[in-house]
């Protein structure tokens, strides 16, 4: 593994070999994929002290290493963990099949048109160290026909190597070939240079984790990548807002948990209500510790503010800390979010029909918002059941993805002999 | 024009501008945008005149360089031409709007989710010289509400000038802001580069024309990009074939058009047939001088067949030459197929229903048929209406694209104080 020879031709094999298995999985039935999940979240709990064994490993090395606690929390699995990874395969194999639906048409010469949705076919992911999200990702292709290539943190190794020997015995007697499934073996960055290269036999690679990731897959990746999770997002306190409202649905959308993708980073406030609603949501956020910075404006209302700059309002913070200026209308607002946010999540908190409407037409973003929290956007949330990620491009997919972004459609077409 | 600079600085500046004018397209009724382009199919025909003026100095500057005849035959416009694109406009006002529509629900905790269709926003279009494409492409994107702008072939620059202004003019008389639609006056390849530079400004690029620009297109543009038309295809006479059936749909799929992406370019015959089928199939190709390119098996049946190369069966020939090799079985057809096809549309000619829907789940293409030829993978012969381009890629649009693969979809949320 030492020579980029040695690793390009490892992950060219590999990606090769489940480019090869993949019509195994292509044409299984719905009752092979279920079994297959149902057999994963069986053998999770069996195999728990053996998963609980590489995952200390990992841990410890991790901690050797110097990763930061939040890192080494996500990498840490325990016997609830576990069962909780377990409980989600029951559910997805609860959710509905998307493959092999669609329409059916005939034309006036007689050719019968069919769109039915297939898989999209290898599918590789690669993600940072949370051993949940191997599994998680691996079944949510399985569910899905696809074949699949998982590259993860270097730091959840040891602990990922049980889990894929796991799911592949898990596929084969399901009657699945287990090469549909793979991991790259190798956590350098070259390998993952070297995945991002395999075109010929991946179909598409999404990135999971953090901004620097995404960014990184978005500009080297050679084949279609499906973007994820960048989440600058803003609440506008309009002139017509209930103020009430508009301070506990700020505080939750910052406060509840900013370490996520639907959190708000920026507080735009309206000129007209900045002296009423500013210092309640100051007092109200006091027992998170939030750091607040404000435009001057802010700063004469909230005088312990610190100064807000230009990065600021560009910096997507997943921390208790939030940049707030003061606007003169609904359209400065506007225009500030479609200059700085990421296309994910926006909201307004207005009791005036037209100026939400405005809001909700100019905002360009998956998701926006009139009077709640944006901690909404979320597979589970919108009902989807299932969650690939929450994407902030405009193709294929767009805001939480379903099982369904994980498809294509494919059109079959008969006739009896039929010519132009 | 001369220096990178001034390029550089003429283009960002153009599609900042269409970028800053995107917000009154996407804003503008049904009435208006259908206005806009009867304004543009009426604007044609009044000034035909000098439409064929501009057009004749480009016919003349293309000769002069020795551009070929055949593209100087897509390059020339003349009434009856004219007359075709004007048609086309009214077809497409004809057409029901996409935007907007979408599905809405309810959740548990009272948020209402609307998931609601609106345009991609900037959708920039490379093309060559072929002057109907502006006019085309630009009213495609009109119709769905998207700013455009349009990256012409240098040989028809004249043409294009005329057209957009006379376009330009239609949209103002619609209400709607001229600066929406953008011609990049500058053909030079520097040019096209930094045009696919443009990530900030434009939403999605759509090349149209020959592989090589597609290619160029797909390696170098830095915003996402639908992959279109593309087209080695195949048809497989099988085992079970009616062979009166394959000889006809044979030589549809091949002699009736070959330049285009839908044609054939290889053609498969299972051993047990190909005494049978091969010779009835040049007896009817001679016709059109066909340049038969056979494998061994074959040259035993057609003596004067030309040697297939490696490179014949990879290549889209869009001309009277056809590549042939005998198989003997559907899975090696159907292997042959998946390692040079390029994902367009791959035929079969069977009676046993086994066979056929091997074929039909097997091969990755965004159509199969069955007993009918691949000629009809077109917008309009699936029945869409309108047509973008046949996208070869299997993310966002698979197939003829109609006006929805320019739309995205957006969810607009609502509560009265929702939090999590």
């Amino acid at each position: 593994m030492e020579f980029t020879k040695e690793i390009y031709e490892y992950i060219e094999q590999l990606c090769k070999g489940v480019k090869e298995a993949e019509s195994s999985i292509a044409n299984s039935t719905l009752p092979q994929r279920n079994t297959a999940l149902v057999n994963i979240a069986k053998a999770l709990l069996e195999n728990k002290d053996e998963i609980l064994e590489a995952n200390k490993a990992d841990v410890e090395n991790a901690a050797k290493n110097g990763v930061i606690p939040t890192m080494i929390d996500r990498l840490t699995l325990n016997e609830a963990r576990i069962k909780g990874i377990s409980d989600a395969l029951y559910e997805l194999v609860g959710l509905k099949d998307v493959l092999g639906m669609g329409d059916v048409w005939t034309r006036p010469n007689g050719i019968e048109i069919k769109r039915v949705r297939v898989p999209l076919g290898v599918v590789a992911i690669i993600f940072e160290a949370r051993p949940n999200v191997t599994v998680d990702a691996a079944a949510l292709c399985i569910k899905t026909g696809n074949a699949v290539v998982l590259r993860g943190g270097k730091e959840a190794i040891n602990t990922n190597r049980v889990f894929i020997r796991l799911m592949k015995k898990a596929l084969e007697q399901a009657g699945i070939c287990p090469d549909c499934l793979a991991l790259v073996d190798n956590t350098s960055r070259e390998g993952a240079s070297v995945l991002m290269s395999m075109r010929d036999y991946i179909d598409v690679l999404i990135p999971r984790g953090s901004a620097g990731l995404i960014r990184t897959v978005v500009d080297n990746a050679k084949m279609p990548v499906i973007e994820t999770g960048a989440g600058n997002c803003h609440l506008y306190v309009d002139r017509d807002a209930d103020i009430d409202m508009a301070v506990k649905v700020a505080s939750n959308a910052k406060n509840q948990r900013p370490s996520v993708c639907n959190a708000i980073e920026t507080l735009l406030v309206h000129s007209s209500v900045a002296k009423e609603f500013l210092p309640k949501f100051a007092a109200i956020s006091e027992q998170f510790n939030l750091d607040i910075r404000g435009c001057e404006r802010t700063r004469e209302i909230l005088v312990n503010a610190k100064t807000a700059t230009e990065e600021d309002y560009a910096t997507e913070y997943d921390d208790y800390i939030i940049a707030v200026k003061v606007v003169d209308s609904v359209e400065e607002a506007v225009k500030h979010i479609n200059k700085y946010n990421t296309k994910h999540s926006e909201a307004i908190i207005t009791n005036n029909i037209t100026t939400a409407e405005y809001f909700q037409k100019n905002i360009d973003a998956a998701a926006v918002y009139v009077n709640a929290s944006t901690r909404f956007t979320d597979g589970n949330e919108f009902g989807f059941g299932a969650e690939i990620g929450i994407s902030t491009q405009k193709l294929h997919a767009r805001g939480p993805m379903g099982l369904e972004a994980l498809t294509t459609v494919k059109y079959l077409v008969s006739g009896n002999g039929q010519i132009r």
